[in-house]
């Protein structure tokens, strides 16, 4: 839990990503000093660029928080980050030769779930620009999905956004009828045809194709036949997930990630009705487990 | 057509794509002297490399036909390209600087039409690594698909082989049934489980899903469910382009590629009634090309 220390310890919360890492220094009471953001913090894109991140919004949020960045290396940070659920990783990430007093490494899952819980038991479903499902019970964490574009993430920005991009150019093909899909992805990539379009999302990251998950909802919203067939399914997955964590008898769970208010209408009525709001956010959730660790010393 | 020449000129043929391209050699009159094998040629995944890969695969037919390479500079070549129907792509490599006396360039798709037609009307579908359907009648080409991978191909290699760790990371979920593809695939990749298979295929391109594709055909032959409904979408889209491609009335329409022999049982009986077999290779339809060219002038 967020408890209070007695002294006036301060601490750095880490919560990074694919597109982004975001800071937060904290008081030992609790007290919101300071945050930043600095860009991509996931190794398995690229280590460099991760720890640079991450040095980089540590740096941002001690400078927010009018605090000296040589007290970087006084202080305990908890660091959540995506793909650290790979062993090979996570091995690399805790070798690094970090500013901090003190590093506490985990994944970007375990603080979600402890910042939308506020260190208790409970489950989240994260839908954003990936997908994936964890519900930390009796100390066992349990994962459904987190397993990458293209060939995981169903439910995710990038999954709404590719299967809008593949069904659109079915369309254009004529192989399917058209859908106001279409016209919207030409206008939002400002590209003519099929051949201009395939040229250029030809090669492009998840973060991309996330960009488009709007106008999908935005069809679907419309009336859009092929527009709601993916919502559908995207919706249906997350649903199918949301099930099986709550076998695990979580005591709440909750939907966060940037696409939670465009997919929360189109989840199953009851699981809707189970989700509550999130207490915190990830980069709390990291200041959470930071502060577990070091009390189970 | 393959029409003989009075002199005794040769000609050189190109027939570059993804992951390799072939060279071949050939007299005036119609005698193959030598071929040539590189690697990748689409200059979508690197100029440079597609430069080499056509140069390369050039020298290694002259050697194969004794003729020294300095002779490079004296032929006539056809070179058909992947990736060349982007039009910027067609531009730069129109561009290049190339070693021959006289090059003339045009898509992968064209010259395996025309190889497998002998310079005549008519139509392919090819599935190998990517998937497309290309149909050339009275002049004018019509192409279905050729989109590339993730967002397009769909029905060759690579998308088979995406569909199989995509359901397969559903099923090692529980998300889905079991099916006999993740044991193959486990195998296949030599991991133990779903955190080891996405380790291994995080970020890999098409020819590395294509290689999962054959595991696909082995399931669905041994009637396993997943398998089975993925072969059965992938072969009715294949039937689906292939009626696209016969509203243009082409005298005869073949399937090529890679994937031909898995896929052929599964398409629509009609279409499998009316597929011929291809008369020459991509490499003989870009000599085929370049005489047409050069009759033309």
């Amino acid at each position: 839990m967020l408890s209070s220390s007695d002294n006036k310890e301060i601490f750095l919360g880490i919560d990074g990503g694919g597109s982004k890492c975001k800071a937060i220094v904290m008081s030992g009471d609790n007290k919101i000093l300071g945050t930043g953001i600095a860009g991509p913090a996931n190794p398995l894109h690229g280590y460099e660029q991760a720890i640079n991140s991450i040095a980089e919004s540590a740096k941002l949020a001690f400078k927010d928080a009018g605090i000296d960045e040589s007290e970087l290396g006084h202080i305990v940070a908890g660091v959540g980050l995506a793909g650290v659920n790979l062993p090979a990783l996570f091995k690399q990430m805790s070798n690094w030769q970090h500013p901090f007093k003190k590093m506490y490494l985990t994944t970007d899952l375990l603080v979600a779930c402890l910042g939308a819980h506020d260190g208790k038991d409970g489950a989240v479903i994260i839908t954003g620009t990936g997908s994936c499902g964890f519900s930390y019970v009796d100390g066992h964490s349990y994962i459904v999905g987190a397993h990458g574009f293209p060939h995981g993430d169903k439910g995710s920005g990038a999954w709404f956004g590719l299967q809008a991009a593949k069904q659109s150019l079915l369309s254009l093909d004529g192989l399917i009828p058209p859908s106001s899909i279409n016209d919207k992805i030409l206008a939002l990539l400002k590209v003519k045809d099929d051949v201009e379009l395939v040229e250029v999302i030809a090669g492009k990251p998840a973060a991309f194709y996330a960009r488009m998950a709007n106008l999908v909802f935005d069809s679907a919203e419309e009336g859009d036949k092929l527009a709601l067939a993916i919502v559908n399914e995207g919706a249906e997955y997350i649903s199918h997930v949301a099930k099986q964590l709550l076998k695990q008898h979580p005591p709440e769970i909750s939907l966060i990630g940037g696409l939670t208010p465009r997919i929360k209408p189109w989840l199953d009525i009851d699981l809707q009705a189970k989700l509550i709001e999130p207490l915190y956010p990830p980069e709390v959730g990291s200041i959470i487990f930071a502060k577990q660790q070091l009390a189970l010393q």
